[in-house]
């Protein structure tokens, strides 16, 4: 999978994508990930990449041109399954659309910045509008971050053993099950003795109903999808 | 404000908390972060600080020791809000949670890596678990990051323009209505006519009804709060 960020920040993506499991991920070959800086496609020497809202208000807007020329130059290479705009008022990101989203070839990603893009472009380019959350960000890049990183683990051969994903939170709509490692004591807090019988049926049951238990409880909107 | 942040790896949080926004608030002193590495508090010269988890399956677990006691000696030189754990099973993290976070002076952020913390730690130690998103992530890191990002841009004087935050989504319940910039016609698409009268009346009703529109669009759960 190839994955293409459009920025104005490049340097917010650094660290996020270039350790851990993304690492590895770009490291064997599984995702690569690319940044464009927005201004190399700015309108003047100045970099100029947003501007004034019209009809006024706090806050710039990122113009049509460059992001209209940075998105058209990138279509020159590659053909992208979706070209994904990261927004608060998108649609919710959750670990389905992750595993969607796993199976594509070729992203891109628009990361907004300062109070968003002109609306041109969502309308015109944009094929799919994403947010990780209801709360707002300084920009899109940690946003994409979060998806990249979701998106990443998911293909084949990332993680080092893949049943890993499959038991995490959110694969079969309940939450994960709590873990304990040595001690079995600690500081006279113990492990659940279930844990401990080496009975894999007891253990796998004790396991969905801790599972079941903490869903009811934390998240019964889960049960009900 | 101060937060605090423990994890296995510290590089995954270098850069979205050093540029832009995040920057601009350490360097105004109006937010310090630290990050502590937990291989401090190894166990052993192999820096071990996960183990298989009890019962079996795919997955370390983060051990009680090295971290009971990382927070025990963050806690001689801080007296925490909040000791907050990143989970996919936690709170759901909202622009509510966000406001009530910035109000607090001292934050301690764990990062759970791999298959997450001894659930030990999650009952004795931590006083809030937060998640981000239903959908999972390699680890903690980008999720605290969200979470500076989103408390930290709320911090008084952290924007350039206070009433820019007010504006953007969640603030209301509403989403934000669209934005445009210059030039007001470009390939064709021109901008909505409203917003070049110089009214700012007109200009500020229509704009509440494109975020009402688009909040019953796409999102009338919100409408419903």
């Amino acid at each position: 999978m190839h994955i293409d960020i459009i920025t104005v920040v490049p340097e917010l993506l650094e660290s996020p994508l270039s350790h851990s499991i993304m690492k590895r991920a770009q490291d064997k070959n599984l995702l690569t990930v690319q940044t464009h800086n927005l201004r190399e496609w700015a309108l003047n020497k100045y970099g100029q990449v947003d501007d004034y809202q019209f009809g006024g208000g706090a806050g710039m807007v990122m113009m049509c041109e460059p992001l209209a020329n940075a998105i058209e130059h990138l279509q020159k290479k590659k053909t992208y399954d979706e070209i994904i705009y990261m927004s608060p008022d998108g649609e919710r990101f959750n670990q389905r659309v992750a595993n969607s989203l796993s199976l594509k070839d070729n992203l891109l990603i628009i990361c907004g910045h300062y109070k968003g893009i002109d609306e041109r472009i969502r309308q015109h380019f944009v094929t799919k509008e994403i947010s990780i959350g209801d709360y707002v960000l300084s920009g899109g890049e940690i946003a994409a971050s979060v998806v990249v990183d979701a998106i990443g683990r998911l293909l084949p051969g990332v993680l080092n053993d893949e049943t890993s994903a499959l038991t995490d939170s959110f694969q079969d709509n309940l939450l994960a099950p709590p873990v304990y490692t040595r001690p079995a004591e600690f500081r006279g807090w113990k492990v659940p003795e279930i844990l401990l019988t080496g009975n894999p049926k007891l253990i796998e049951e004790w396991r969905f109903e801790q599972s079941l238990e903490r869903t009811k409880a934390r998240r019964p909107d889960l049960l009900e999808e």
